[in-house]
Parts: C-alpha cells; structure tokens; sequence
C-alpha cells in the first residue's frame, strides 16, 4: 500500500500478481536442452522446465540521450521445439520476477506441443532481476524512469528480432505473444506496435480501457459486486451496510477497541486509520472477486474452490442495528482469507498479507503512466464512497517519484479502444473478473476477438487445464488454439508473398 | 558537408531539402481564418495561405527521466475546412524550416477543395524554430538525443489527438498524412504506428528500405548512374571516365592549376583534397538526378527543365586520352549547376552551394538512426569507387556527436519491407529519383500500394500541378486521390462500428 494515494488500482494491481505458484504435475521433469543462443544459462526449472538467458539490451530505445544498456533476464523451454520454422510462444513479462509468471502460466506448456512452439519467457525490464539500475531508487526519476511499456515492449522486439537473427531454424519462426493482466496488455499492444515482430496476441484479462476518459471510474467495483452478488444480492448488501457499522465503531474508544479485539488485529486501530482500513477491507475483496477460481488455489494461503462464493456464505443480512452481529459474521471472511490455515496469530490490516514482489515498481508505473481511474458510490457498487481524484493522485504521485504523470500517455500511444487497424488479438476476459472492466468485452473485427468467459476470474485461461475447469473456460481456450494455428498458417503465407515480392525488386 | 564521414547520405539529404520554393500562382492570396486553438497565430503566408500556431509537448514521449518540454511551430490553412468532420490533410515535416514544405507541396491545396479538407503542416523537432534546447548544441547528446524519428511521430499524434479533442468539428475527422523523401518516411510509419491517429499515408519517395541489410549499398548510385544514362549510355561513361583525368591531374602541380584556373574554383586545389573533391562532384551528380523535374525550377539557381538531359547534352565521348579536354566539357556541368544564372564569379568546390537549413540536425540524425549505406564500384555506377565500411562510419559519427550509432534501430521500430500487417500506405516513387532505390517499389497489398512515376523525379507527386507535369504524375496524383477517398469513406464506417461496440458496452 502506499499511504496516501487513493491508489485502488495499485493495490489490486498489487494483489492480482499474485496467482498461485501451483507447481503442475510436469514439476521435477528436466525439458532443458542446450539452446544455441549466446547468453548465459544458469538456472533449472523448478517448477514447468526452462533455461535462464540473459540479453543486453537498450536502457532508452527512442533516443540517444542515454545509451546505457542493461541485461534482461529471460527462460527458455525448446522441448516441443522442432528446431525448423516452428513459431515462438512468447510471454510478455509484466511486474514481477519472471519465474511466477511461467509457473502459472501453463496453457502455454499445454499447447506447445501441438505446435512445436518454442517457449520464451522475457522477464520485464526494473522487476525480478531484470534491473538497468540496480542500486538506485525508484524515487530518482532520472533512473526509474525508463519503466515504461513502451520501452519493455522495444526491449521484446529487440530480443525476439536478435532469436530469429541468431537461433538456427526460427528465422521463419511466427511469433504468438501472451500474456496476462498486465501482462496481456503488452501482449496486445505488442501485436498492435510491431506486427513484423508478432503475428498474434492472446490478451488475456489485459485491462487495456482501464484509463481516462476510456472507461468510467466506478467500473471496476461494479463488477466486484456482481461477483459478489452472483449467488445472493445479499452479500454486497451486508458489505454495503458495513460501512456504517465500522464508521459508528470508529466513533468511540470502545467501538475501536472492540473491533480490534474481535477481529483479532495485531495492531489496536486509532481513530485517524478510518481511511487505510476502508481500503484494506476493499482491497481484500477486489482480491477475493480477482481470484475467484473454479478450484482450490494456494495464493498467500491455500482458499477453496469459489471463495467468494464461500465468503459470501457467511453473511447473512439479519442483524438490524446491530453493528457487532454484522462485523463478527464479517470476521469469517477475513479470517478466510488471511488465515484459511488457522496459523496465524493475528490479523494485520495494513496488509494484504502478500510477499509482494515489484510493488515499488508498479507503483511507478501506476502514478506515471498506468494512471487508471477509481471510483465508488456506495450505491450502485458494494463500497464506501470515494470519488476520482485526478489532481490529488497526480500530486501525490509527484511528491512522491518526482515524475510528471502522464494519464493520456498509454491511449495517445496505444490508440485505447480504436485498434481496428490492428488485428489477430485474443482478448479474453472472466466475468469474475473486476478487471474485465477495462477489457475488450466486444470483439472489433473479425481477428481482433473478445472472447468472454462467464465463470472467469483473472486470466483463468492462461492457467494450466485442471479436471475442475468449467467448460467456458475450455471452451475459451480451444478458440485461442484455433486462432493460434490461424496466425501460424497466414505467416507462412505472408512470408512466402515477401519473399515474393523481395525476389521481384529491380535491383 | 561532414568531413571524415563517409557520408554521401547525409550530403544528399541536406540537398534534397532544398526543393523549388516556387511562389504558386495562388500566392498572395489570403484564405486565413481564425480558427479556434488555443495557439498563437503569427505569421502570414508568403506562398501558400497559412496562420502559425505552436503546441507545448514532451521532449520525450515515451520516459519519465525528462519531463522537459517545448514548442513545435505548425501551419494551419482552413480556407476549405468544412468544420463538420471534413479530413484533415497533414504534412509530417522533415528536416528544415516547415514553411519551405509547405510551399513544395502543392498538391494538399490542389486536393483540399474537393475534400473540404483542413490542412496542417506540423515543423519537425530540432529544426526550424522547433527546437526543444534552443541554445545547446547537437553535439551534446543529453540534448541532441531526442533528435529521433519516434520522437516526432510521437509529437505529431500529440497534436492531432489534441486537435481533434479541441477544434469544433474535427473529432471525428478522419487524418491522411502526406510527407516527401523522409517526410514521406515519416507519413508512412506514422500510419504504420498510429494507426489510430492516422487514416491513411501518401508517402512520397520515403526510402524507408535504405537501412542496414535491406537495401544494397550500391542501389542509390545505380539509379543516378541510369538517370544519367536516361538518353545516352555516353553520359555516365564519360563521367565515369573522368575519374581517372582528375586523379591524374591531382598528381602534379600543373594539373592542380590548370583544374582550378579551368574551372574557375574560388579557391585553387591542393591535392590532399582529392576525396573531398570527388565527393563534391559526386553529390552534385546525385543532386541533378533528384531534381530532374520537367519544368524549369527555382532552386539554388534556376535551372532547365530536365537538368540532367541538359547537362548530358554538354558531355561527348571524343577525348580520347585528353584529360583537359575532358574536364572543359564537364565543367559546363558544374557551372550549369552552380553558376546558370552567369552570376557567380568563382565556383566553390566546398559547398553545394546550398543555403542549408537543418543540416546539422540531420547529419546527427545520419549518424544516430538513419544510418543508410551507401557505396559505388565504378562499374556498376558512375562514381568513383568507394566501399561502404559502417565502423569507420559510426566511429566517426562517436567522435563527433558522442552519441552511439544504432543502424539497426529503424528495421527494428519500424519493421523494414515487413508492413503487410499495416495498410493504407501509398508509396510514390518516381524513377529517375536516387532514393527511389531504397523506396518500396512492389504493392505489398491492395492497401499497401506502390505507385511508380517513370518520368518523376524526387516527390515530384507532392508539388502542385504543372501544365509540364508528364502524364504518369498526373496519373499518380489521381491515383493518390482516390485512395484518399476509399480512406475517408472507411473511416466514416469506422466510426460508426466503434460507436456501435461502444454504446454496446455493458456498464
């Protein structure tokens, strides 16, 4: 959390990365083998099989100013690989290490196969270990601020341009670009920004409409309570109620020493911590309604299948006036979430509980170029009012990095909703999902395709298959196959025409 | 001229800027109106009618190191706007004084009528009074280094974007951008990478093919060596052997007095100059080529219609082994070229006798990102032998900017030949034109068109029309106004889907 930013987008952003670390049945077989690639290969797989590499790279691609160059950390899997045109399956990294990306990414190892894909996982440039900077702070722009999507988007084109031109066999090779949340947005604009590099884009959960004056600031938490209210309209009411209830608390010593007590916080709460505490409880639940998956999932700690829907189980809206009746019940979602396992102590309520990994990073991004509007009424969405603030946001983001937000920045260069021009994007989006709110919910032209998953949450497609899969989901990842071989087959074919056409110039 | 650089690219460049500043008839004619931008308006036309406006925008567009930002001059013409969604036709300038584009490229004025089209002439960064460090200098690359051509084309979609939010009436008004020669590299890649900002390109020979690994070196000396060789495979022979009388001459004292006093050189030769003096000569032979327009045009001095058919006619294969009387002939070249008006009383074997705008800005830009090589064999060419040898280029390029050269860095932005993802792009090239040779001379798709002018010389397409205008640029223009049409009306569709998909929406 970052004090004193209305920051929901950081906060959830903050979360979502956090899917979970399953380790799939493949974990302990050894797919490595000896690629042909000038960089340094160091690690084992630990949990899918890869190779670490590394590639020096452009710190500033678009200017001259500064020619430091970094090394960015990426993984390879060449098992299925058939060493002779077959395509790339290429994961566009987004803010964290590089690792638990591949590690819950598994329809990738699904489908490779099939495809005699090469697998390629680029670690994003300021996360993991992929640091131009490593010892300076991310509050000295002059540093942090080459992180920027439209920089790791160079930095993937430079490293897929330098596999074609160096790895014998992919020169002929399509590139189908991946990703999920933020990284599906990179996916898409990567297709979107250099289709001679990438031949198509699953996009999954990729919230590129999250921005200003794109989509309306409220949406997000709308779809929060939909998946809140999608057993009983009684959940995000007894939630919407709670607000009160806590207020009221607040207002006396022995209301905050009560609540402090019954729900176990390690920290007695003070009077002045109202705000925090409201968005903790609303982080935690844009959390459970992001992770809404059809099966156990072991996140900060192992939930069951449907938590929300478990959640929700115990909220019951009979408690009249009676603030303590309705914050007990409550109680048994917290502890839900942050103590499924019934091991811990207490509960600590400046925290998501999450061994966060790239949070500073994020948060630059979020206040300098992912600027994306949040809002509540407390009456057509289940939370505690909290209007927009652009001015408050900008300011406090420029206290606290130095930088200048550019909120128009993304949509001035990625184009927001008018991609028609573009094409052979996937946009798959789960109705769980509250960032289906800045997704493409419509497909624009026949191969720019929404493909919508009702029983989604956060990129539920990209997760490895699973016997308790709902069958939209199955459904959702057959039609990304589909298109996948679509691409795969036009590529041969456009390559063929250049060819062509190459052969035919006058000289 | 760059001395040490091998350089031949730059020295054409900076010469090809130098187009006809021909006063049209339309001169003097006042079609200003006020239009409603929050800009100043300043000048007046001296050609063709335009008010000046300036917008405020990032230095760079795509880190946060450096929120710096300035001032890019535009020009407005709206005599034929409509007001209500009409086109707006926008030049993308290159590399000098915007005003001098504006008033060689006849061909938006003569078409905007009929398209009630507004039209815009946007100045380039670091050229004109568009300067981001109005007092630092290029060789410092903390400020030269975001002299690039993403950086434009960024300023440039900030500027529509702003426009099209702000002017009455043009919100929905679909953008064909227009540019000549790296204006025309600009138009195009301003399609390729904006789509969403621009409808459609008319780029005008854009050598966007001239980079590392896709264009021979040798191309753009070949296509000089056949616009010499045009009505007489003596023309170029004689040139070619007129290589091995001025190195004889350069051996002796007398030879060196008798070139200087015979062709009446403001400064007498010495013989370590011999480089330099063929590469002056050379670059003037390429510069005849590009202008070989079929009117009488103003230039440097005026010269005839088809300067290069006029300048062969003074060449005949009679010498024998008489070097002298060789070069008498040539000279008649070299004073046609520099002196036609009979008023020069030395010829300066320095200079291309350009007042030159810009050059500076560009030489970096040569040596940055628009590294284009070249090179002859003698041969195959008429020039003098000389091997392209990127170190030594970028060597120099180091020593004397400080900045690192990255030759492969337009491929990689940009694409190279791979554009068949993209569309709408009409690249016009006239035959008798040297960049022709690294311009996409074969429709890559039904939307990727290539038109060829066979008597076109350099963007002869771009000018206004002629009553000498030859029927192939005739036919190009009508060709290029109606794919402006086909453009526009899909943009309306456009529109419309998008607003359909967007009231579709589900929040």
């Amino acid at each position: 959390m970052t004090a004193g930013l209305s920051g929901r987008a950081e906060a959830r952003w903050a979360h979502r990365r956090h899917s979970a670390p399953v380790v799939s049945p493949r974990a302990g077989r050894m797919w490595c083998r000896v690629l042909l690639l000038t960089a340094l290969c160091a690690s084992q797989a630990l949990g899918y099989g890869y190779k670490t590499y590394w590639y020096t790279t452009q710190v500033d691609h678009f200017s001259f100013a500064n020619n430091d160059v970094f090394e960015m950390k990426y993984l390879v899997n060449d098992t299925w690989w058939n060493g002779n045109g077959g395509p790339i399956f290429f994961y566009a990294g987004n803010e964290g290490d590089i690792e638990l990306f591949l590690e819950n990414t598994g329809f990738m190892f699904d489908i490779a196969p099939e495809f005699s894909a090469l697998i390629v996982f680029a670690e994003h440039r300021y996360y993991g270990q992929s640091l131009p900077y490593p010892n300076s702070s991310l509050s000295d722009p002059s540093k942090a601020g080459y992180l920027t999507s439209e920089q790791a988007l160079a930095d993937y084109a430079d490293l897929l341009t330098y596999m074609r031109a160096t790895l014998p066999g992919a020169g002929d090779s399509p590139v189908i670009a991946f990703g999920g949340s933020y990284g599906g947005m990179l996916a898409a604009w990567f297709r979107v920004k250099y289709p001679h590099v990438v031949q198509g884009a699953i996009a999954s959960s990729a919230p590129i409409l999250q921005f200003t004056d794109i989509t309306p600031c409220q949406a997000f938490s709308k779809v929060v309570t939909q998946t809140f209210a999608k057993d009983s309209e009684e959940c995000p009411r007894v939630i919407r109620k709670s607000w009160d209830a806590i207020d009221r608390l607040f207002e006396t010593q022995e209301g905050l020493d009560w609540l402090s007590s019954a729900w176990r916080l390690c920290k007695p709460l003070n009077g002045s911590e109202l705000a925090d505490f409201r968005m903790w409880l609303s982080d935690m639940y844009s959390n459970y309604a992001m992770i809404d998956y059809p099966y156990p999932a072991n996140f900060l700690s192992p939930l069951p299948a449907f938590p929300v829907k478990v959640a929700c189980s115990y909220l019951h809206d009979d408690h009249g006036d009676d603030d303590k009746s309705l914050l007990t019940n409550l109680y048994d979602i917290i502890n839900l979430y942050f103590n499924s396992t019934g091991g811990v102590d207490c509960i600590d309520s400046s925290s998501q509980g999450t061994d966060s990994l790239g949070d500073d990073g994020w948060y630059f991004q979020a206040c300098t170029e992912m600027i994306m509007p949040m809002c509540n009424d407390g009456i057509n969405d289940m939370f505690y009012p909290s209007p927009w603030n652009l001015t408050d946001y900008t300011a406090d983001c420029k206290r606290k990095y130095g930088a200048t937000s550019r909120p128009l920045m993304a949509p001035l260069i990625y184009g927001g909703i008018n991609l028609t021009a573009s094409s052979n994007i996937v946009f798959a989006n789960g109705l769980l999902d509250p960032w289906s709110s800045g997704g493409v919910m419509r497909s624009l032209s026949d191969t720019l395709v929404s493909v919508i998953i009702p029983n989604g949450a956060h990129h539920l497609d990209l997760r490895a298959s699973d016997p308790a899969d709902p069958p939209d989901v199955i459904e959702a990842r057959r039609v990304e196959r589909d298109f996948i071989g679509v691409w795969i087959a036009q590529y041969t074919k456009t390559a063929d025409n250049n060819q062509f056409n190459a052969a035919k110039r006058h000289w």
